[in-house]
């Protein structure tokens, strides 16, 4: 305890930020983490918590007392509540439900309507925090309202005011930047009318697919999108640091897919459920070894008579499978990203085809005269030569074309493509060399 | 040209958003985009440009005149020009140079400025525009010279008021929220002293690494963040847009060096560029490969003797490969999000060999069984079995700790550790499984 009461005397935590109070605990051991939550501002605790890994959210919410989470979860925005609802639940379904029953009625309608919306729906990931105007009102008047939504912390990191229609309808978005410039003794019609800008809102619709709300917020470079329901109407909005999260996450999804990790099983920090969904994609592979393995068997004829033909032939698969990756990850890559489409398709396959083949020329060539000298044995480097060449060929063609097929299906081509790769890859090189051989050496 | 009429029919140009018009010349053929591009507003086709995929941008800038272009980048923000000239130097040294000396002297300062930095340093992705004010100014004046500012198109998306002292250096930082409802009639410091809130600045230095900023947009959920040099004087600001741009640079840097790509030879769309370094990858793989063969040399008197040792070898080094990626890539992904630190190493250590342990007792039951069945030989399942287990705990232990060493040697661990992986799985697979049968079987 001697460290913590060197952080206590040296900070003062009411007046720091959440993130910095954040940095200090994931310095203490577990048992110094559970006294010192409990020196955190009771207005803090709850953002303090969420932006703890989930290893120690779990420590922390374990030591924290029903009372003490309900006033964590009251203080924070609707997102952060919905989100914080979640981990609980998944922690201690009995606490959480006792927190959710103390909450007050109005924060436990959005947090059930939030997590109503699947995960890569925009409306999971929205907050119902608004600052909002009718269009007739005078602009003095809706600072006034906005000054006292400020002070009762109702709304916070405003950035836009939306107007909307008696029906709730979204009308138009005004960035404070342009509202500061306003007329205030003027309605905002008056001032939209006499301003040069459009004020046309850039929305997107509650069940829209997050990774298109991510793209919205890329191309039209923003910090915050509302969101509407099918009818128009103005439900919440997604801002900046929800933005940093999903691209985040997005991103660790596609890396762990292609490696054969699923992203949830390994939040979790437990070993049970990660090492499940590994042995999953381990299995898959197992099949594709096999698969591989049979194809040897066709030319154990041909193994017995020459042992080189087993030294070398992992040299083929292996550099196939390398190959294949590459195209592989480019092409799953710029697809997620939007910098290849659909119709791109021929000239990604012709590309990576062409850089494919080269290398399969050139590493021929190399592994060609190695196998050569090695074994003494001219035919042998041309066998070995042929079957790179073949191999690289075929790995750059479904590198590139497995990803974009799977896509056109509407799979996520993360997932599926590494095993359906490497089985083509080590089936072709193991049938390739060892075919030539039986072929040409025998 | 008859869809580009379709377009020009239903669509009016200037009224649109750039990212709304990318989208559309997106759709067109090369012939047509370089005859749309003349269409697009001239203070809309610097932003349209860069927005533009590279190998458009390109075609685009080749088809526009110096005047023109020089023109484009007159109407860009400091961050966009400085992109926009080093791109458009990559395509076409000559007229970049032409373009640059076009420009006034103020914007030439400023995009060397930018360009003096390196890539990494949070100095190279801010922006110049910025609103500012000393602290005894009365804010009715600040807000009148931002009126003026916004009419002359000097600053956008603005969220922050900086106050500086009159040496420049940053003070606090006023959001657009509190500003607006700040007393117009009294000075800044006269507010600042009355509220409640903090107003002390978040900041980073401009030869910080970008990936420190970027966490500080993270951990405390920024849209907009000071860049000041190491006396503290405010020098621009990042925003919330090139966060998106640079997470997703960094999640890509990180896939595709796993998978041996070089991400900036990539992004060209060029074939040579791309080919030589993805050559370079595949030379280290064919060494690493050329081992594995020489352990494999080792026990040709083995292999002669029993080809079913051919046959399966591949399955034992194939399950090692895949094991360890899913732990390497694991622990690389979650050492840049910052969700492990140096002093977790242990534990992730532990836990990525209790999960590879745990699968490969699983995986060398069922190969262990399918082995002995299919060569009708008990001890040969023994054999497969327990190489399986030896080589899934290293790939465990290695997947894990290299990336963790390479770190603390502060080396990208995304770059070197899949070659050492594979090499210690191969070499340890082929090694284990032929010694073990050269020990049991013979």
């Amino acid at each position: 305890m001697k460290n913590l009461q060197d952080y206590l005397d040296s900070h003062e935590l009411s007046e720091m930020h959440p993130a910095s109070i954040v940095k200090i605990l994931k310095t203490l051991s577990d048992d110094e983490l559970t006294q010192a939550i409990k020196l955190v501002p009771k207005d803090l605790l709850g953002d303090v918590a969420l932006a703890l890994p989930d290893r120690l959210f779990d420590d922390v919410v374990e030591s924290l007392s029903v009372d003490e989470l309900s006033h964590a979860v009251r203080e924070l925005e609707s997102d952060d509540q919905a989100a914080f609802m979640l981990e609980l639940g998944e922690v201690d379904v009995d606490k959480a439900s006792e927190v959710f029953e103390s909450l007050h009625e109005d924060d436990q309608e959005e947090i059930i309507k939030l997590h109503n919306y699947d995960e890569d729906e925009a409306g999971s990931h929205m907050q119902f925090e608004l600052f909002t105007a009718f269009k007739d009102e005078i602009v003095q008047d809706v600072i006034k309202r906005f000054a006292r939504l400020r002070k009762e912390n109702e709304v916070e990191n405003v950035q836009n005011l939306f107007i909307t229609n008696k029906d709730n309808k979204l009308e138009y978005a005004v960035g404070l930047d342009d509202l500061l410039i306003f007329d205030f003794s003027k309605t905002v019609i008056e001032n939209i009318e006499a301003s040069d800008e459009s004020f046309e809102p850039i929305k997107a619709i509650d069940t829209q697919d997050i990774k298109e709300v991510v793209h919205i917020f890329e191309e039209f470079d923003l910090s915050v999108l509302a969101i509407v329901n099918a009818y128009g109407v103005l439900l919440g909005r997604i801002t900046s640091d929800d933005m940093y999260d999903i691209i985040n996450e997005h991103a660790t999804e596609q890396m762990y897919h292609l490696a054969g990790l699923d992203d949830e099983a390994e939040e979790d920090d437990e070993i049970l459920p990660a090492g499940k969904k590994r042995a999953t994609w381990l299995a898959f592979n197992l099949i594709t070894a096999i698969a591989a393995s049979l194809v040897i068997g066709l030319f154990s004829t041909t193994l017995e008579s020459m042992v080189a033909l087993a030294i070398l032939m992992p040299i083929v698969a292996s550099m196939g499978g390398n190959a294949g990756t590459q195209s592989l990850t480019v092409v799953v890559r710029q697809l997620a990203l939007g910098d290849i489409s659909q119709g791109d398709a021929m000239r990604i396959i012709k590309k990576e085809v062409i850089i494919s083949l080269i290398n399969g020329i050139l590493f021929a060539i190399i592994i060609g005269i190695i196998a050569a000298v090695w074994f003494d044995k001219g035919m042998l480097g041309v066998v070995i030569g042929l079957s790179m060449i073949i191999n690289l060929f075929m790995a750059g063609f479904f590198g590139a074309s497995v990803p974009l097929f799977l896509k056109k299906m509407d799979i996520d081509p993360a997932i599926g493509s590494t095993v359906i790769l490497t089985t083509v890859t080590d089936v072709v090189g193991f049938f390739s060399f060892l075919g030539l051989a039986t072929y040409i050496l025998l």
